[in-house]
């Protein structure tokens, strides 16, 4: 059986949920990012980078979530998997696109909203973000205006994996009133039974006490 | 025939890689990513992140460099491709793991070593950057203690998204000698005929005046 190793508080939650629409059985190990237990020496030999989640199969060893995800998808062939050439394209590209144009200003957002302890959240840090992720916001917006999903017309993994990233919306509270379509589309997404595990994600991170500090956790 | 768009002074440089490793043919426009180009109505149509760079096909429309280059992989099938689904995880895998575990560190220590005109730099940030590098360079470097390259003996995709990153590295001037491994593949990856156009890049970004400028610009 295979396994997926990561607490559902960590971007495992974007695995598990992929591996549920898929009615794929498998082992969750709910190891810890906050405790050390990523950078003992037997998970260094799952993950060398000491992160979480990673995926064991018969077949193979991966880690980073999304591609994660995309391999589910080609390896189980469902309605959520790409079914061309170009649509192995496209599920590729919204997947970067979501990481280099969407994760780290949310992580922003999140963190002046939620994830640092309210006497540490900073307006003016929320407001760098939220200006940030106002372009591709508008981005999938506009998309979201002539397609149900970002493929068409039927959920696939672009969608997993970039609604899996904007949990975090969700979870800071995020106003997306702006962008109508893509706030209907995501709550589409995340009501689907397979996505219920991020609901219960809660954790605080510490606020770093200096500005170099703050570019080093986001950087 | 199809078009890439972007200087090749920008991530534009990756894709090139990758066409003149396939022999394909192309049409390249130049489009500059420091004078409002890509932000015009028709180049919007084209990439609406207003990002180079862009690639068209007969067949598609696509962003996002190292999608391109992974679909391009599949497209044109070749010694660069994968030739099995976990061999095709396992580009995307490292695909993925250059962009979240490198990029915007790198870019930071590149900004402080060769980006930022000289009386801005900052060694402090400069140290924090490297610092962040370090594992996953030391990652890097012990895989390439076991593999020629990144999936084993020949020269993927995989090796070409993420030495195509690292550019920068050498741009900036790094010193990798702490990861003799890396070093020494990243030298034989970049002194392939078809990746020489990285050597040309040069350009100036100017630093922002605030501290939650850095923040706004690596976030």
């Amino acid at each position: 059986m295979s396994r997926l190793y990561g607490s559902l508080h960590s971007r495992a939650h974007r695995c598990a949920w992929m591996l549920k629409e898929l009615n794929l059985s498998f082992e969750h190990v709910a190891t810890n990012f906050t405790d050390g237990s990523t950078h003992t020496p037997d998970f260094l030999k799952i993950n060398p980078n000491g992160r979480v989640p990673a995926f064991v199969s018969d077949e193979i060893c991966l880690f980073e979530s999304l591609a994660i995800n995309l391999h589910l998808a080609r390896r189980h062939p469902s309605d959520l998997s790409p079914a061309t050439l170009v649509e192995e394209a496209l599920v590729t590209q919204w997947s970067f696109w979501v990481v280099t144009e969407i994760e780290k200003p949310l992580l922003l957002a999140a963190a002046n909203s939620i994830l640092f302890d309210a006497d540490k959240r900073n307006p003016s840090e929320l407001k760098v973000a939220l200006t940030k992720l106002g372009r591709p916001f508008s981005v999938l917006d506009r998309h979201l205006s002539e397609h149900a999903y970002l493929l068409g017309d039927r959920f696939t993994v672009a969608d997993l994996n970039v609604a899996a990233v904007l949990t975090l919306a969700r979870l800071g509270s995020l106003d997306l009133s702006e962008w109508p379509r893509l706030d209907e589309w995501l709550g589409s997404c995340l009501e689907r039974p397979a996505a219920a595990d991020w609901k219960t994600i809660s954790f605080r991170v510490p606020r770093p006490e200096t500005d170099l500090g703050m570019l080093a956790m986001f950087v």
